[in-house]
């Protein structure tokens, strides 16, 4: 249950998780965070947005980069220090999301590395970027 | 239902969302968004971790800003653009946490806003700090 | 709140719970579980399997089993000692699935009765079948 | 996301799933199932029972067992054909699981193979036995 250490990690390296998005996915993070914006939860008012339909949270799709941080990739025991998001397209119940994180810097140094954080839809688009920077796990594997 | 638009809004506005973290609340995002990490439903596994007790996601935290801006300031309408985030401190269950929204910048040509975001622990330790960047509602009021 | 004993139990008693099996029912059971497999919350990869759509899981229909022994037949107070399972095929979302027990043993030296545990879809496709072995409560009723 | 094939698979290889159980674990358990019976979600009940307090449901365990077949071992594309479970031993709230798989047959000529299946609590007791029937995914990786 220990994740990879910094010297099991090399650049490009990556992992991934997909899930389709659902009602209850979304409605059940609206319900935990409180994050009941219209946009999510109120079809009636979503036809009036540009996007015509109730979308996912963006922080939710950012919960997948976590998934596969904290349990591929490096793994469990990993810190995660920060994280920036860019939201670029909407995501609509039924969309199937790929989260996908690359390392793309190892400071041995400072125990520390990059990841290059993504998530695409099931057509190719591209609706999160970012990067994350995480402290891999130091102890032992057993 | 419709948030503030930019003439609206000036820069020391601020809005907050207040939560004491429940074991249901990790729980549940852990099954929503697939990040079963250990450190936050293995009570065995985080006796051994530095934080010797289950944490929350950090990503859940980020839940409360999205709350705080989709719902309050500048409320619905906002489009999400983009957030950074440093993970300072854990969350343990039972922990409160209150996440703070406040105006740093404003671009009126562009239509688009900066807000710092933070979240707090009952104990004043911040263990979450960044920054959003929105697009109020361009919609008229009704 | 207290089911029947073993003197109130007489071979070929039966029992049923029906549910239509819902994309939230599948997404929380993944959820509090942890079976993330792809075959049931990804369409993409679903679409590639031998089943095409994305399926319930073979454990919760045996949850519905274990509600008609714990609430109908024998009811509350029965003791749970064993069960096997043979799945024959796949639930979809939004398929009605009814699961049935029938006592086909009763022990009264060793107070243990036996029951034929089947599920069957909305088409009579019988979808999972096998025997549970239970203890009906011993204590008086109420 | 293939699991691995019955060539990759040896006799002894074993996964594991380990999770800390919640109240909420249990009354959603309860609630996509209907098995409402009292020992679940009764606390007064409860005390009256031998076990004292309320228990987790035998096939809520079951379902993480499933979960190390479908996302571990073999992992993904695996065909669950059968399971045979023994109850030992109650789980209460804030026990913490251990669900561990472990080959114990392989049969190529029908690319079956059969593992035993176990889960423990943090003092070792044993609280479920069982056997897994299934069929290794036949899909090449890639």
């Amino acid at each position: 249950m220990i994740g990879k250490s910094i010297n099991e990690l090399e650049i490009g390296n990556w992992a991934e998780f997909t899930k389709t998005i659902s009602e209850s996915d979304v409605y059940t993070f609206a319900g935990i965070t409180g994050d009941l914006n219209p946009a999510h939860i109120d079809k009636e008012y979503a036809k009036q947005t540009i996007f015509k339909e109730r979308i996912a949270h963006g922080i939710l799709l950012a919960g997948f980069i976590s998934t596969v941080i904290g349990t591929k990739l490096p793994g469990p025991g990993t810190i995660y220090m920060g994280q920036d998001l860019k939201f670029l397209a909407p995501v609509l119940f039924g969309d199937t999301v790929k989260a996908r994180v690359e390392i793309i810097e190892i400071d041995k140094v400072k125990n520390r590395i990059s990841l290059k954080t993504t998530c695409t839809k099931q057509d190719g688009t591209m609706v999160l970027t970012g990067t994350a920077l995480v402290l891999p796990p130091r102890m032992e594997k057993t």
